[in-house]
């Protein structure tokens, strides 16, 4: 699309700009390439323009921003974001939407229950007593084992496995590898006479899911003990997140990336958790806590607040954490000035 | 069940308490909640009766505890442990069986060899030359490559993939999504006059796996560049773990969730991991050191001992560390008494 | 083979030791067992000559360096690494190839268009529009989704899966379990006065490979928000990594297992990234920057350079961080000696 196709498009102004340029994508600002259109919307963002490469910025009708240091046009339009989701599917394909239909090389075991509008791709393995819920797409590959139970609108991609007796609630969006309800790592070492003995304690539980929550791709949340393991409605998973037997999360929190929660840790509202952090097990983490990346937490944490590090404290603390080396070394120059001073005192009072 | 058949069920007393309490479920006291029955065998842990949400806790019959705060009933029983292991088979499932039997839609090589009584689940993939031992199961969707070999009572469940020539010796179990032998992490880069070069070495060894060894979900272990990487017997690996190639661990360890070991790293007997530990690579790890969570190990370490923190150290060496913001505060007070000293001497010395 | 057989077969000479002595594999100096052969091509490797189990070492002709303590054979040659490759292929198996061919059980679109001599193992599914370049392996169990396309000679093992729309290059490897294209992790979350809110992002761009990539098993890169999420050619992924949406790698990174890098961080050429590393969003990270294990990077990095910790820092940094506790203790003794100094000088200004 030209410059100026998008300029009647979206009903902007760009001037000075070449009307014949190429508008070949969408990005951000901060990912943009040659030929992308972006867009402008919250003013602090506004010192990206210096750095970005897109050829077009959807901005404000009446801002007064300096133009792209790169060369791309600025096109001034009532609401920039309006304007950009207008834009958006002239470039981007439609996502892929599943027909209802069973494909021939599925296994479905005979007393497994599937829903009206169900979409189940090839070679999928529905185990025996599984109940697949209405409207739900099962992409290829998916196994769902005995007496596993889907709620309506459920969608899981490729290598997904739900493991016996787990049950996902409505809306339930699963990404490719993930493993719901394998067992927990739970086990019983003695040490006797005869040398050490590794029990394995039975994983008897389940996982429960509630409604729109999304897992993204090869996380593993095991089974419960007993019980289950719970996952509140619209909880978010990001990819190769470990879940530990028991842990219970509350509605509305997010997990990012390669996080891993241990056993019977339980997690209240909202709580969000970036990448890389790892929590103890038996913990009590309070609503709206939010523990930044690669943090480790050892101990209960009452909400709502922000906690960093590892072992992870208050931003307070973290700054004193982060200013020891500074500190120190004002120490050391202090003590030096002391040093001087005394060994000045001391010569004085030698020679009077 | 109602609290008065539990009674009956484990011959216990519950003064006072409501015979006709539903019980619903088993679980810990930590993690129940009401309707559960859970119980106190090991006294350390009789502070969790103030938050528990049991409904009924079994207590050894002569303990002087106060009820739970939340207000269960504490069933007074001779062993609690006992009387818990016989109430749970009335609020789980059993686990679920397979008969041994081969479904129709499993791909097998017809060089491979299939011992008896195997149970091999719907699109399972079993490769020429490859060796399945007497009563193995393997769920759906178990892949196991060319002339790799699983000895006797092997469970694997759905999406595990063995590579070729892999070994796994007798109960070993898999979960889901686990890779057994994927490539390690081997490159030759040379920098000439034309620019950079990668060169991939091949990875010509496997992964030898011990008997009684259970792997969780989402983990990979990498075959050698020669010989074999190995996991000893009885070794108990959890999710998503990391195990590099020419890794070689002793017998009973354990190595939880996220860890991650580079290759040619040797791990002695009963070595214990927490989650996300990472050691470096070509280290010598000795017998029954345990490393705590998030911890990173970049040297040898001699055991028995517990190590901490990233770089690892010992639990004085991480004392130290945690304290020393304590420590520089406690140096600023002290420096600053010092200076109002000094500065009195000097005022004194200046007019005597 | 024995002894005397290999130094037939690689020219060399072992003076004293046992002709008879069995050769039963090969093997690095660090990870040899008793019946292994190793060599020594670099003297900085020397020293563990002392603790080397193997049975033989080839050595250079001249080098005057004691036999292994442990007993083994200095085996001496013109050239140890020569010999060493000549040795190799008598004591390892040849790689497994597959000969052109498509398993009747595989399923394949007939939109799909596959190329010439490709294998396309049992159970594998291709989608609609999806494209299989010439030369393609494709082992059991692949998932090729919707208008995917794979360039010449891509080798896919079992278990991985290629989104819709992704597009890998040329001479791509990708180990088991491996997920190119699941949505990347982005919601709106709106707090309004009817609760809270959260609204998924929708993922429209995909993944973009290029030629000689190779990753490893259970990692996942996921599908950009718009545009593309780029990895470089000649770019290698290890084990277990998370590559966020609309991230960009150079040419020549290597990222080593259980590494996470948030969206829209852009990495350039030669970046390396050793384990468990963790980067923050929206980065800019310079050529050849290299990041030790563990480290935490959240701000844009320059390159060339070497980073370490969490938060990362340059070497000179985490010496000082790492020198902190000595620091202090120092301090300490410091700060007593100069407390008694004006002890001393106070007693005196009492009593002149």
């Amino acid at each position: 699309m030209k410059l100026s196709e998008l300029l009647a498009l979206v009903g902007g102004r760009a001037d000075g700009a070449d009307p014949d340029a190429e508008i070949t994508g969408v990005s951000s600002l901060h990912d943009a390439l040659p030929g992308d259109l972006t867009f402008l919307a919250n003013p602090k963002y506004a010192k990206q323009l210096a750095s970005t490469k897109a050829t077009a910025v959807l901005v404000r009708e009446d801002c007064d921003l300096p133009p792209p240091a790169a060369g791309g046009a600025l096109v001034r339009v009532a609401s920039p974001d309006l304007a950009f989701a207008q834009a958006v599917p002239h470039f981007t394909k439609p996502a892929i939407v599943r027909k209802p239909g069973i494909h021939p090389t599925a296994v479905i075991d005979p007393t497994a229950t599937v829903g009206k509008d169900v979409y189940i791709g090839p070679l999928c393995a529905i185990g025996p007593g599984a109940v697949v819920g209405d409207r739900c797409v099962l992409e290829a590959h998916v196994v769902v084992d005995d007496e596993a139970v889907l709620g309506e609108e459920c969608h899981l991609y490729p290598m997904v496995s739900i493991r016996e007796r787990c049950r996902l609630g409505k809306r339930v969006t699963i990404h490719n590898g993930t493993v719901v309800g394998a067992d927990g790592f739970g086990y019983n070492t003695k040490v006797g006479p005869e040398g050490i003995k590794v029990e394995k304690i039975p994983q008897l539980g389940n996982v429960e899911i509630g409604d729109d929550v999304e897992i993204g791709a090869n996380a593993a949340i095991d089974r419960a003990r007993f019980g289950s393991t719970v996952i509140g409605p619209h909880t978010k998973i990001d990819n190769l997140v470990q879940i530990g037997h028991n842990v219970r999360t509350g509605p509305y929190c997010g997990i990012v990336s390669q996080v891993g929660i241990a056993g019977s840790t339980h997690l209240g509202a909202g709580v969000m958790l970036w990448g890389q952090v790892g929590l103890a097990g038996h913990l009590e983490i309070g609503d709206r806590v939010e523990v930044l990346a690669q943090a480790g937490v050892a101990g209960d944490l009452k909400g709502p607040g922000q906690y960093f590090g590892s072992p992870a404290v208050t931003k307070r603390e973290l700054v004193r954490r982060l200013h020891l080396p500074r500190t120190v070394e004002n120490l050391e120059t202090r003590l030096a000035a002391l040093q001087a001073r005394i060994a000045a005192l001391e010569t004085k009072q030698e020679n009077p």
